[in-house]
C-alpha cells in the first residue's frame, strides 16, 4: 500500500508523488493509484523538505515566558531551576509533546533534543510519529559521586528499549565543559565511539566559557575537548560562537559537525555565530531553535531567517547566507549530520515533507519559493506535515491536539 | 449600534468590550447588547491592540523575492528598477492591497507608505479598511526640471481628494539627502510645516550615505538636514542606523521621531540601529518592516523579534530591549508619533485591535502573554483584526480575499 500525493507543485511544476515504505518511489506527471492506495489530492500546494533542528530542549516548552530579558544567573535561579525541579517523567513527557505540537506545525519533522527522563522523551517522540535524537546527557558538576551515578545512567541508557528505531536515535551528550568533569567527558566520548553513537555538546557559547577554559585547561573548550577524545566526524557541537582560527583547524581536521542557534545567541547576548567563515572554512553546518526558555519560539522559519541576517550583517555582505544555502542548512545538512537519509524531495529519499499554501502572501509572488520560505513565511503557510511516509498533521491540525492541550494544562498547574 | 466582543481575555482576565463610534465605549465582565448592536463571540480569545508598521513601500510586495542575496546596485539595476518602470497607478493599486492582505493577516492596523502614485493608494486603503500615511516622495536626483516637477506634484497633491480622512492621513516625503536637492528638501519640509503635515525621511541608512554627505556638506545627513528645516517633532526618520553623539542631541533637540527597520538593515548589512542608546537618551522610536523588496516580510511578529534580539547583541546585555517595550514600540509609540489617538485596549481610544488565539503552542505556557507576542508568536495566532471599529478580517480571512489574488496574480504577468 502505497500513499499518493496528487497535484503536487515540486520546483515550481505541477507533478503526483508517490511514497511507499517510507520512502518516495516514484515521482511522475500523473501517478494512477492501485487498490488499496491513500490517495490525498495537495491541491496544488507546494512540496519542501520539513526541516531538521538539530538542537533544542523539548520539555521547556513549559517554562516558556518565564524571567525573559534577565541576567542568566537570575533567571536560571529565580525562574527556571525552581520549576525544573518539580518535573518528573509525567511533565516532560508532556512538554515534548507540547514541543512537538510546535514544531510539527512549523514544518519540523526531526529534533535532537538534550535533557532529562529519556524513557518518557522516548515514549513521547513514537507517539507523535516526528523523528528525534534523544540523549542521555553527561552533566556532574564536578562531583565524583555524580559521575559515578551518571556513568550508571548511561550504561542503563544503551540498554534502554527503543520504542521506535526507524524514528528514534539514542545518542551521547556531555553539556559542557564548565559543568562536565574530564572523566566523564572521556567516558561519554569513549562510549560513543564504541558503540558508533553520535555525540551532542554545548560547546563555545560564551566569550566566559572560553575565557575560563584556557584560565582552567590552559585551552580553549574546542582544544580541552579534543584532548579528551570527544571530537569526531558523530561530534555534534551546538553554539560554538566563539572561535578562534586554531579552533576551526581543529573543528574541520576532526570533521566535526557545528550547529547554530541564532535566536538563542542573540536573545542571551551570548555573540553572532561566524557562518560566513565557517563555511568558507568547509565547516559542516546545521540548524537548532535551542530550547523555548531561551529563543522562545521552536519554529525553524524565524531560525532560518536570524541565521542568514546574522550572517549578512556580521560579514557586512548582502551576498552573504543566501536564502538557498540557508534552507539547506535547515534541510539537507541536519538530515546528513544526523545520518537521516531525507532533506530532500528525491525518488529513493526517505518521505520527511511538508505541503505549504501558496495562496498566501508570504509566498507570492513565486520568483523564488525558497527565499519566500526564509525570508517571508512562518508558520502559517504549513498545511500538511509528512514524516518517514506518514502523514503527521493535515489542515494544520494533529489528530491528537485535543489531548495535548488537556495534558499540557495540567502539567502547568503542577508546576506552578 | 454598537459591536459588542463576548468573551474577550484582556491582561489575563475574562470581560466583555463594547465599541462605539470608532472607539472602545466600555470594558466589563458583562455588558448585554441593545437591540441593533452586532455581537461578536470572541470565544476566550485575546485581545490585543495592532501593529502600527512606521516605515513601508506596500506596492513593492510585487517585487518580493526578486534578487536576493546581491550587492545593492546590481539588485536595483537587474531586478527592480526594470519592473518598477513598468508599474503604473492599477499595478500600484494592487500591489498596495496585496501588502494589506499580509499586514492584516499578521496583525497590522496601519502602515506608513513611502511610493509612488498616491491617489492609487489611497483607494487601495479606503477599499480594505486599513489606516495608512500616505505620502508623496521628494526625488529629483538634483536635476532641477524634476525639482520643479516634483514641487508642482506636491502642490497636485496636497489638493488631491482623501476618499477616508479618518483612516488616511497624507503627509510629506524626502527620499534621501543623496537623492533630493537642497532646495526640494527645503520645499517639502516647508510645505510640510506650513500644512501641520508629518515629514517621512530615509536618514543614516547607511555608512556610506553618511560619509558621502560628509565629503559632499562638510556635515552628517541629520545635521545637514536640520539647516534645511527639515527636522522637527513631526518629523519621521526611517533607519537612522549610523548616527553619532551630536546627531542624536540634534534629534532630540528637534523632537524628532525614529523608526527602526531591523530585517532590512540585516539583509542589506547596513548596519545595527542603536537601540538602547537611543532609548536611554529619550528618542521616541517606531517600529517598520520597510518594502517586501528587502525584507522580505511584512510581519511586525519578525521584527518586533529582530527588533529585541538585535539591541540586546548589540547592547552585549540581555535585559536590553525588553519584550514590553518592544511591543509598546510597535504599537503605542507608533500610534502616538502618527498622531493616531490608539495602539492601547482602553476605554476613549480608537478601537484598533486583533484577536489571538491563546490555543495555540506559541502563546502557551501564558507566564508573560507579551513575551509570547514578541519571542515566540507569528501571523498564525491572528484570528481576528478590527480597525478604527471595524472588523476587516475574522478566522483569519479577509473578505476580499479572492479578489485580491485574482488583480495580484494578473499585475505579476504585467510586469513579468
Amino acid at each position: 500500500m502505497s500513499l499518493i500525493l496528487k497535484n503536487v507543485i515540486l520546483n515550481q511544476k505541477l507533478c503526483d508523488i508517490k511514497i511507499e515504505k517510507c520512502r518516495f518511489a516514484e515521482i511522475a506527471p500523473t501517478i494512477f493509484p492501485n487498490a488499496g492506495d491513500e490517495v490525498v489530492d495537495a491541491g496544488r500546494k507546494a512540496i519542501f523538505p520539513g526541516f531538521y533542528n538539530l538542537h533544542t530542549h523539548a520539555a521547556m516548552s513549559l517554562l516558556k515566558g518565564l524571567g525573559d530579558d534577565k541576567e542568566l544567573f537570575s533567571w536560571l535561579s529565580q525562574d527556571i531551576w525552581p520549576r525544573e525541579a518539580k518535573f518528573n517523567a509525567d511533565i516532560i513527557y508532556i512538554g515534548t509533546k507540547l514541543a512537538m505540537l510546535e514544531m510539527a506545525k512549523s514544518g519540523t519533522v526531526f529534533f535532537s533534543d538534550m535533557y532529562f527522563e529519556q524513557a518518557a522523551i522516548m515514549k513521547a517522540v513514537a507517539e507523535m510519529g516526528l523523528r528525534a535524537a534523544v540523549s542521555i546527557v553527561g552533566f556532574d558538576m564536578f562531583e565524583a559521586q555524580q559521575t559515578a551515578q551518571k556513568i550508571d545512567a548511561i550504561k542503563a541508557f544503551l540498554d534502554l528499549e527503543n520504542p521506535n528505531p526507524d524514528l528514534i536515535q539514542k545518542v551521547l551528550a556531555v553539556h559542557s565543559v564548565y559543568t562536565v568533569s574530564a572523566r566523564l567527558i572521556e567516558y561519554t566520548a569513549q562510549t560513543a565511539h564504541d558503540n558508533n553513537m553520535m555525540l551532542h555538546i554545548h560547546a563555545s557559547e560564551t566569550k566566559k566559557e572560553v575565557e575560563d577554559c584556557k584560565k582552567e585547561h590552559g585551552c580553549s573548550p574546542i582544544s580541552y575537548l579534543e584532548s579528551l577524545g570527544a571530537l569526531g566526524p558523530r561530534t555534534v557541537l551546538a553554539h560554538a560562537v566563539w572561535l578562534d582560527d586554531a579552533d576551526i583547524d581543529i573543528i574541520v581536521k576532526n570533521k566535526v559537525k557545528l550547529v547554530t542557534n541564532p535566536s538563542s545567541n542573540f536573545k542571551l547576548a551570548s555573540g553572532m555565530f561566524q557562518l560566513d567563515k565557517l563555511r568558507k572554512a568547509n565547516c559542516v553546518i546545521g540548524l537548532g531553535t535551542d530550547g523555548s526558555a531561551s529563543n522562545n519560539s521552536l519554529s525553524m522559519f524565524d531560525e532560518m531567517k536570524l541565521c542568514s541576517l546574522s550572517a549578512k550583517i556580521q560579514a557586512s555582505d548582502p551576498t552573504a547566507a543566501k536564502a538557498e544555502d540557508i534552507f539547506a542548512i535547515a534541510t539537507l545538512n541536519g538530515a546528513e549530520i544526523m545520518g537521516i537519509d531525507a532533506g530532500i524531495i528525491e525518488v529513493g529519499k526517505l518521505a520527511d515533507c511538508m505541503l505549504v499554501n501558496l495562496d498566501n502572501p508570504q509566498m507570492f509572488p513565486d520568483y523564488n519559493p525558497i527565499s519566500n520560505l526564509v525570508y517571508a513565511a512562518d508558520s502559517s503557510i504549513v498545511d500538511t506535515l509528512i514524516c518517514n511516509g506518514k502523514i503527521i498533521m493535515q489542515n494544520h491540525q494533529l489528530p491528537n491536539e485535543a489531548e495535548v492541550w488537556a495534558q499540557a494544562k495540567a502539567a502547568l498547574k503542577h508546576i506552578n
